[in-house]
């Protein structure tokens, strides 16, 4: 205790003068100090109780989209934002959402085995026997099936597994994968495992990476049950989120629809996802070689690749039903600039009983949205638009909030200054992701917001973070650093639409590190999980609110947008980097092994006895022109540095020129898509930012070239360079377009 | 196959023609041509059958230091050295040897369970009811003791696991600890515990470094039996090992011993290794604080560091009996050089049966010795003695090699050349490790023989497995060079005595990397086993006579002995890199750590609601004068240089000068040690070469300096440096006495 106040007293008064002396990007001297008084009226009416309350009401019952208690959520939500005065509607939308009608997974040789696909009810927290209406573990979207044949154990099913199996001779065709659930996004493993030829996957939770490898199991402690199924769509987001029969349109009665048949993003073959207590027996039946040292799992046994001899018949039949999508939509008129709008969102529904995901998040965006509704009735209302959203549909592929956005895409583009997002929260370290030109900004909020442990501000707890805790690569790119840099966006919440399909500023927020468990899209997310394991008292959705209010706050009524280009230009630079160390390294460790290929190295080094060969020769990696992309960037990084003096005197700039400059500055974001999107999936409209083809969530920066590189298409690795340096140059000419108008 | 063709024809083809062009170092070419034919003769003697013969015959039963059956296979291999014509002596030496009266291993709360403590008998493997004479599972040089209390998790009981430990508050004093066996050498686990406070120590393989986590157990395939239990000594062999009573002396009858009591090689607490399904209870009792990730096990539990509440009673009771130790002492006189002796040794006592270790080993000697004495019998006696031992009693602490070296410890250091040991074996790759003025010399000996299974040289072979296989460490101290590096030697087998105490040059060798298995030191270490899963029909048995036998009769009958000190002076280099590496990291991270520690970054980044702490503040590491041991092997380099080079036309040099010549090269060892040996354990006499104090087995280069350095006596680093320096000025001066001799 004594070393924590000695730390307070050092760290937070270093950070009391800091906050009072900074003036708000964005904001004149005077106007910094009223934002703040503001921000202290605004905390004030946070209320951890109130937070409480709501998670466990709508937490009481599994709520997903499509339910009848969905729907419920859904109205309250909006009742309450009607209540505090927001213009708020329920936006409809018909989507398709497969549930299932049969799940069944049984063993018929070399033993009989019929997996049992349930969830434990427990004594210890009563919210696992609320099972109406409660969806079983299942994947949505996997195609329907009734498949057999022998297991092969591929890892966690990513490119690398891949290879290493065909190494061990391993063909999957006409085989049933079992893949272990994480290291890439589940969509990828049945989508990869279909390309090699498998029939079926299964995927399950290793007790390694989730369960009692990682610590105490709930109710005991927070992590996954035994018995405990992830539940997850597997949709082929990469290609496109949102209503797989409505891509790149919202999914209104009227639309234009796919018929099922056709529609990409359905996987191909069957999906099950299961407990490790269904695995272990599957697993314990097979042989063949020995898996990888590195691919050894928790569970008692010795893990084996097969194929077989454990055989398995695995059926999936799914209601294809559609059914009705309930956003709402609640909106605040900006006093001053209505037409320029700050949306902020979370989604409502949840795959079960969803406390921690999403309604953690949600209610801290409540207690936001009350919050900023007190301060309009107070006399301060928002200077922008504010439009909260509690988007429905989110876990079968962020589908109420892409319906919306591409529903609404026109005025969105148009209107839109910035998207923020939540999803959920838990005890720990303020971790933010978004564009690049809002990493100053953000650095700012977090300086201003109090850690409620520690009571060092956010910042400085992230900083202390990363210096213990943080990767090499973390602590290397973040050394002598003013502002923590915002780690860029892939994929996995709804920020994905207005971001990438939309070019839409975003960001997304939340608390991480200090809540584990393993609730994680199972029976087990409950309101009494989340109060006892991953943040007791809600004191950190306290510090959520206060965190995503001020930033929606200060977005709201900053004169000038605070957008910064500075911080833009040395992440590109950062990721340019990247990329010609990765072709370096690819080339390096190509040239290596394919000598040892040709000298016969492996052949020679390889235990004759085992079934293990050695990789496959691959094309030589050539030279690349990296030149233009970094001439591009070199004027970009002029053009950044001649707006950073002009808006650092911002208050000179007339009322006259305000919109038009506020206008240019969030309609930045823009210049960093294409129509055409990217190769093979134009949905993702981002050149900067996209998740990844082949990983999924994980984000590929600067993703036309990266991925072109990686999947080793070399040839078009010179197109994407001019393509990335042609969107650097766009955003170039709207930046002098700010600069012209600031020294006209 | 095809693949192997190529590859056959084009190393193979290079290899023969180098042989043949190649001259053996110390021979001339004719000679050179004489001894390869003599290699051939040697080489056709050698059969696999009758290897797998003595096999069999010598693992029938158990046969440890003491027993009858071990007294039994000393002189079955003392009778077959006869009878091939060797001068046969069997050597006894009365040495204490505990073997276990109790053990007890109850858990007394917060449930009851009594640990089996017993192998099961296999179906599958007649050997394992073969239980006469059996030494149960227990760890010798365990003092007494009956101790209870609760039990604390130390991972490996490493010093790092301990630092950890501290972190998280535990305290060991009056606990029991339990350590999972691996990472140190097992006798740390119990003296750093000790040290730290713990009443006893129990020792558990844990499945997951050694048991289903690496493959089938046996007898489905090679490793770990769920009821295995690995034996082993935990007397404090860094300090001396031999005989507790006699160190430094030979535990001849008349020897002046220690009182017991005295003895500072007796553990201080009682140990007991367990196998994993007797610790499953016991860790599934334990709660506390979670493991950190990187110590949790295979067991299907999650690791708690306790203390508790699991609470275990713990009784060891030894028989302190003297027992006799039977070295097999086989002399064939040199024919030209009788004075000169090429000793070369494998123990015979194993802890059970013993088939892998270390009758694999000791077979291969004995196919060797008989090849030499048929070599003898056709008229190709070797020029220098050869003495061929089989040690007793290695396996309680390399006792009957340290007596036999202790007692003859004159006439050894007046005429051992080199000591070449083996211990074991399997299939896979060779492995030597060794003084590094042997080092040239192996590289030609593994060119000229071929690996079994591919065809192409051992050397070839290791080369291709370090090219796949090895770490990045490896590649880069073997990149660009023409000799695969020998590793140097820490402890572990019976060179200790010869290398490190009488500074007589050594080298251990054996095969390893595809004869995989958990059979070490259980009851399960069968000739089924060793024939099934380690080395099937012996083939790598045969190839382990040809290297040690090749390299036994090349030194035996060199004209100029084939030590070189090039090689040597570079991996002193690399030594001294090293070190310099070693202070620069352990100075920076000492800084970063104090500098977190000091702004409170810990405190701040650390779960508060965690037991985990900052760790301890450390004294700054200062800058060291490495100059004095840079400048010595500045002299030492050029003097090896000057010798290398009048080494090149050693035809000329007169066999007036020969015997000086060469007692001068095999005596260089012999400057690599002083009297006084090192700080803390003066037997230990090399200053190049020792088991690390803290970490057993593994070896410490520069050991004064490096153990000073690591365990931050900072004040001393200065002398060692000087002392290290020292040893390399007295190699210098013998090398310059060689150089006048020659240049005379």
């Amino acid at each position: 205790m004594k070393m924590i106040m000695t730390l307070f007293t050092s760290l937070v008064v270093m950070a009391t003068t800091a906050v009072s002396a900074d003036q708000l990007i964005g904001f004149d001297e005077k106007a910094s100090s009223e934002q703040r008084q503001l921000e202290a009226f605004f905390d004030r009416n946070i209320k951890a109780t109130e937070q409480a309350e709501w998670l466990k009401q709508f937490s009481k019952a599994p709520h997903h989209a499509g339910s009848r208690a969905g729907k419920e959520v859904a109205r309250s939500i909006a009742e309450l934002f009607s209540s505090w005065g927001y213009d708020t509607q329920i936006e409809e939308y018909e989507i398709l959402l497969p549930t299932p009608l049969t799940r069944h997974l049984e063993m018929v040789s070399p033993t009989m085995f019929t997996a049992s696909l349930r969830e434990d009810s427990l004594v210890d927290d009563p919210s696992t026997s609320v099972r109406e209406g409660l969806l079983p573990p299942y994947n949505a979207f996997s195609t329907d099936g009734n498949v057999e044949g022998e297991l092969v154990f591929i890892n966690y099913g990513r490119p690398e597994d891949h290879e290493l199996l065909e190494r061990y001779g391993i063909d999957l065709k006409g085989k049933i994968a079992i893949a272990k659930y994480g290291k890439s996004w589940r969509g990828i493993k049945p989508k990869l495992a279909a390309e090699k030829g498998a029939i079926g996957t299964i995927i399950y939770s290793d007790p390694a990476d989730d369960g009692y490898g990682q610590g105490d199991v709930y109710p005991a402690g927070p992590f996954k049950h035994e018995t405990g199924v992830q539940r997850g769509s597997v949709m082929d987001m990469p290609t496109y989120p949102g209503d797989v029969l409505t891509p790149g349109t919202g999914a209104t009665k009227k639309a234009k629809r796919l018929k099922i048949k056709n529609a990409p993003t359905i996987t191909r073959i069957p999906v099950l996802p299961i407990s490790y207590k269904d695995a272990l027996p599957l697993l314990s039946a097979m042989s063949g070689s020995t898996v990888p040292a590195e691919w050894v799992g928790g569970l008692p046994i010795t893990y084996h690749l097969g194929p077989g001899p454990a055989r398995v018949r695995l059926e999936v039949r799914f209601n294809w039903d559609t059914v009705t999508a309930y956003n709402v939509i609640a909106r605040m008129e900006g006093a001053r600039y209505p037409d320029e709008w700050v949306v902020r969102g979370n989604h409502h529904d949840g795959w079960n009983h969803g406390a921690a995901d999403p309604l953690s998040g949600l209610v801290a965006l409540l207690a936001e949205a009350k919050s900023v509704a007190e301060l309009a009735r107070s006399g301060s209302p928002p200077a922008r638009s504010i439009v909260y959203a509690a988007w429905d549909a989110e876990e079968p592929g962020l589908i109420g909030s892409t319906e919306w956005a591409e529903h609404h895409a026109k005025v969105l583009k148009k209107h839109a200054v910035a998207y923020l997002n939540t999803d959920g929260n838990s005890r720990g370290f303020v971790r933010i992701g978004g564009s690049h030109t809002l990493e100053r900004f953000f650095d700012q909020v977090i300086s201003d917001v109090e850690d409620p442990q520690t009571g060092v501000s956010l910042k400085d707890r992230l900083k202390a973070w990363l210096s213990v805790f943080g990767t090499e690569q973390q602590k290397k790119n973040n050394a002598d650093r003013k502002n923590i840099r915002l780690y860029p966006l892939g994929s996995g919440s709804d920020y994905t639409p207005f971001l990438q399909h939309l070019g839409i500023a975003s960001a997304n927020l939340g608390f991480s590190g200090e809540g584990s468990g393993g609730s994680y899209h199972t029976l087990y997310d409950t309101y009494e999980h989340y109060t006892t394991w991953r943040d007791p008292d809600l004191v950190y959705g306290v510090t959520l609110s206060q965190v995503a209010g001020h930033a929606t706050l200060r977005l709201a009524n900053a004169r000038v947008l605070p957008f910064d280009f500075v911080n833009l230009v040395d992440n590109i630079a950062l990721y340019v980097d990247e990329l010609e160390e990765l072709a370096v390294k690819m080339r390096t460790d190509t040239a290596r092994i394919n000598k040892l290929i040709d000298e016969d190295v492996y052949v020679v080094a390889l235990d004759p006895s085992k079934a293990f060969g050695p990789p496959l020769r691959k094309t030589d990696v050539p030279y690349f022109n990296f030149a233009p992309l970094k001439n591009s960037l070199e004027q970009l990084a002029k053009s950044a540095d001649s707006l950073d003096g002009l808006l650092e005197n911002d208050e000179g700039i007339s009322d006259r020129k305000l919109t038009q400059l506020n206008r240019l500055l969030y309609m930045s974001e823009r210049q960093l898509t294409r129509d055409n999107g990217l190769t093979g999936r134009p949905w993702y409209k981002h050149h900067i930012y996209a998740p990844g083809f082949y990983t999924g969530y994980g984000v590929k920066t600067i993703p036309g070239v990266r991925e072109a590189i990686e999947i080793r298409e070399f040839d078009e690795v010179s197109e994407q360079i001019e393509i990335a340096a042609s969107v650097l140059d766009s955003l170039t000419a709207q930046l002098e377009l700010v600069v012209t108008l600031l020294t006209d």
